[in-house]
C-alpha cells in the first residue's frame, strides 16, 4: 500500500466508524504513512462521517503538522502521534467516545474480553485517568506529555480506555482497528448488561485469548466484516482491491 | 444574526431535534429575537419534525403572542418567557422529553456530568417537581408563576429535570441548546447503566466541569456536531452561513 | 366518520403501530363500526405492516365474522369482541406484544404512570394471567369466555398486560388506542431502567394521573402525534381529514 | 421443494438474518439439501448480508465440501454437519452472535421461554461451553468431534447458547430456524431487563410450552412473519411461493 492508497482507506475508515456509530461528531480513524513511518495521516478536524481525502493532513510522530494548507487539526492528534511513536508495530489508530462502552469509563471498569470476537482487545483494557498524571484539565489529550502517558497506559497492549472520555485502540492495520473498536464496544455492552442481572461472567482464558485473538486478527475475519460494513454504508465501490 | 436568520436557524433547530430523537411529537425549542431581546420566537402548537417558517410566532417574555395570525401557540411557551426573562444571557432554550433522560426524572436524581462532553450542562442538573410548588396539576408549565418557579430552579445554571415530564435547557445560542440537550441525554444513558451495573461513578471535578465546559462551548466542537448533524438529517442545503 | 372512513383510519393504524415498531409481526389493531357499534372492523390474520383495506372483515360482538370472503380471521379477536361488548365507550383496540413492555409482563409488575404523557394508561394497569382462569393453555384468548375473562380485568381502565404475552388497549378512538399504546410503552420503558437503577421511583398522584390524563386525551395533543407519526412513515397523503 | 429451490430460501435466509440483526458480519444458516438427506446446502465464507446464489456450496454431514469451486468455506460448517447427522427431522440451522443473547452466554445462564412466541424455544437452551471437553481452543468448532459434542448438547432440543459465543437452532425449516433465532434472541432480552429490575419471572409451564411451541410452529405463524420481514427487508419479490 503507498500514500494515496493509506489516505483513500482513512477516508472510509472515518466514514465506516460514523457509519456503525462507533463515533458522533467526534473522535478520528488515523493512519501510519506507509512509505514514512515517522509521519502518520489523519484528518482536519471535523465530524468524521464527512471526512473527505482533501480533508487529510500529514503529521509527524511529535504530532507537529507538515502542512496544513489552512485548516484546522485536530486537538488531540497527540494521542496518535505518541501511540505509533512508542509502538512501532502499530499502523492505525482509533480514538472514540463510543456511547456504549462510556459506563465501563466512568466507573473505572477495567475491560476483559468475554466474547471471542473480543478476544482482539487483548487481555485487559485499562482505564487511563488523565487527572492522575495531570490534575484538572478539560480532559483532552493536547500535548507530547499526555499523549506519552496515555500511550503508557496502552503499553504493549491493544486498547485503553479514557476516564469519563472514550477509549483509543491500537491496530495492526485500519481494518483491524476498526474492527478493534467494533468488538471492544460489543464487549463492552455485554458486560455491562451481564452485571446489571447481577450474573457471573466467565472471561476468556488467556489461552483462548491468545488463539482467538490470533483468528480474529487475520484478514479472513476482518476482511469480511469490512466487506460487509462497506457494503451496507453504500461504499462497496470505494473498496480498495 | 437578524430576525429573519434566527428564524431559519429555529426552524433547522426544531426538525433536528426531531431528527436526533432527542423530541418526540411534542417539546421545542426557541431562540430570543436578536434584534429585541424583549421577544422570542416559537413554532405554533405542532410536532417539532414538522415545524416550517411559517409556522413560527412572535412572543412576549411574559409569553404573550405579538400576533397569533389564527395559529395556536403551545400551551407551554411560558417555560421559555419565563427562562428568557430571568436569564439575559440565554439566547435559545430546548424543553425535551428525551426518552432516555425520563428515568433519572422520576427517581429525582440529580445529575452531574461524568462525560467531558456533557460538561456543557454545568455541575449539577437539580429535579424541578412542579408538584411542590402548585400541587397536583395537568403536570404542564402553563402560567407566568410556573415559568418563573422552574426558570429559578434553573437559577444560573445550564438545565433543569421537570420530574415526571422531561427537561428543560438553557442555550448561549440555538447550537448550544441543543448541542446541550444531545449531551445531557448521553450523560443521563451512561450514569443510568453505571448505577444499574452497579459501578462507582467517577463524576467530573469542579475544575473539569469549567474548563472542559469552556471547550464545548465554543464554536470550534458545536459547529463541528451542527454540521454533522445537519448532513445526516440532509439539512446541509439548509445551513445558514 | 362512516365505515368507509373508519376502515381507512384502521389501515393507516395497523401500518403505523408496525412502523413504530409497537407490534412486530403480531397483534393487531381495530376500530368499531361506526354505523354499527354491535360491529367491529379487523383485518384478516396478517402482519399489521402489511393490512390494506381488502384485508378488512366485519364481525359481531361475539366474534364470529359477518363475511369471511374466504380469508382467515385472526384467532384472537376474541381480545377485541368482549371489549367492545363490556364497554360501549371504546371506540378502538390494540393488541400487541411491544417488546419493550414485556419484562413487566413476565414478572406481573403492575404499571402506574409515572410520566404525564402516559397518565392516558390511567391509574393503574393491572397484569391478567391467562393460567389463573384456564390453567394451561396455548396462551391465545380463542373464546368468548377468555376474552371475557381479560374484558374483565381491564374494567373500566384502558389496558392491561397479559402475562408472558403482551397488552391490551382501550381507545377512545384509534388516535387514542394508539397515543396509549405509544405511552404505555414508553412509561414501561422508563419503569424498568428506574428500577435497574435502584431508584425511588414518583408516580403520578390520583390527581395528576386525572388532569394530565385528560390533557392528553385531547385531539389536540393526539392530533399532534398522529401527525408526526403519518409523516415520518409516508402516510401523510392518507391522512384522513 | 426441491434443491434449487432450497437454495433460493437459503439466500433468502442469509440476507433476512442480517437485516433482522440476527447476525452481524459472522453466523450463518444452512438447510438441508432436500433432494439428498445426507447434504446440506451452505454459503462460501462471506457475511450473511452479501450472499448470492452463487455462494452457495453443499456438504456431505462430515461437512466435507462436494465441491468448493475454488470457493473458501466457513471453518464452522461443523456446527452443521454434526447437528444434521444426529437429528434428522432437522431441515434448516441457523448459527449467530445475535448480540442481545449474548449476556446469557457469557454468564452460563440457561434460558427457559417466558413469552409465548418463544415457545419455540422449547422447554430449556443449556449453555455449551467448548472449554469442557476441549480445553483452551479459538472458540471455534471446527471439528466433528466439536460438532458432535455442540449437537450432544442440543440432544432433542432446539437450540443451545455457547459460552463467550454465541447460539446454534435447530428448525424444522428454513421459516423455523429464522423464526426461533428471533424469538430466542426477544427472549434473552426480555429476561435480562427482567433479571436487571430484580422482578421474579413466571416462566411458561411445561404444557404452555408444548401447546404454545405447537401453534408457533405452524405455517401461519411462521409464514405470517416471514411476509413480513421479506416485506420489510424489501425481499417480496424474491418469496418463492
Amino acid at each position: 500500500m503507498d500514500a494515496s492508497a493509506a489516505i483513500s482507506e482513512l477516508v472510509i475508515a472515518n466514514r465506516l466508524v460514523a457509519h456503525l456509530k462507533l463515533v458522533d461528531s467526534f473522535g478520528h480513524v488515523t493512519i501510519r504513512n506507509p512509505e514514512n513511518p515517522q509521519r502518520f495521516f489523519m484528518s482536519r478536524a471535523r465530524a468524521p462521517g464527512l471526512v473527505t481525502k482533501e480533508d487529510i493532513l500529514e503529521f509527524n510522530l511529535d504530532s507537529t503538522p507538515i502542512d496544513l494548507r489552512g485548516l484546522r487539526p485536530y486537538s488531540e492528534r497527540f494521542i496518535h502521534g505518541s501511540l505509533y511513536k512508542s509502538r512501532p508495530d502499530v499502523m492505525a489508530i482509533c480514538h472514540n467516545h463510543a456511547h456504549e462502552l462510556l459506563p465501563l469509563a466512568v466507573t473505572k471498569t477495567v475491560m476483559r474480553p468475554a466474547l471471542h470476537s473480543a478476544a482482539v482487545i487483548g487481555p485487559e483494557v485499562p482505564v487511563w485517568d488523565i487527572r492522575d498524571h495531570f490534575g484538572d484539565t478539560n480532559m483532552l489529550v493536547t500535548t507530547n506529555e499526555m499523549g506519552d502517558s496515555l500511550a503508557s497506559a496502552v503499553g504493549k497492549g491493544k486498547a485503553a480506555l479514557m476516564r469519563g472520555h472514550g477509549s483509543v485502540i491500537a491496530g495492526r492495520s485500519v481494518q483491524d482497528a476498526v474492527f478493534t473498536t467494533f468488538y471492544l464496544r460489543l464487549n463492552a455492552e455485554v458486560l455491562i448488561k451481564a452485571m446489571s442481572m447481577g450474573g457471573t461472567i466467565t472471561y476468556l482464558s488467556p489461552s483462548e485469548i491468545d488463539q482467538s485473538g490470533e483468528l480474529h486478527h487475520k484478514p479472513d475475519a476482518q476482511g469480511r466484516a469490512w466487506e460487509d460494513w462497506c457494503s451496507q454504508a453504500g461504499f462497496a465501490n470505494l473498496l480498495t482491491k
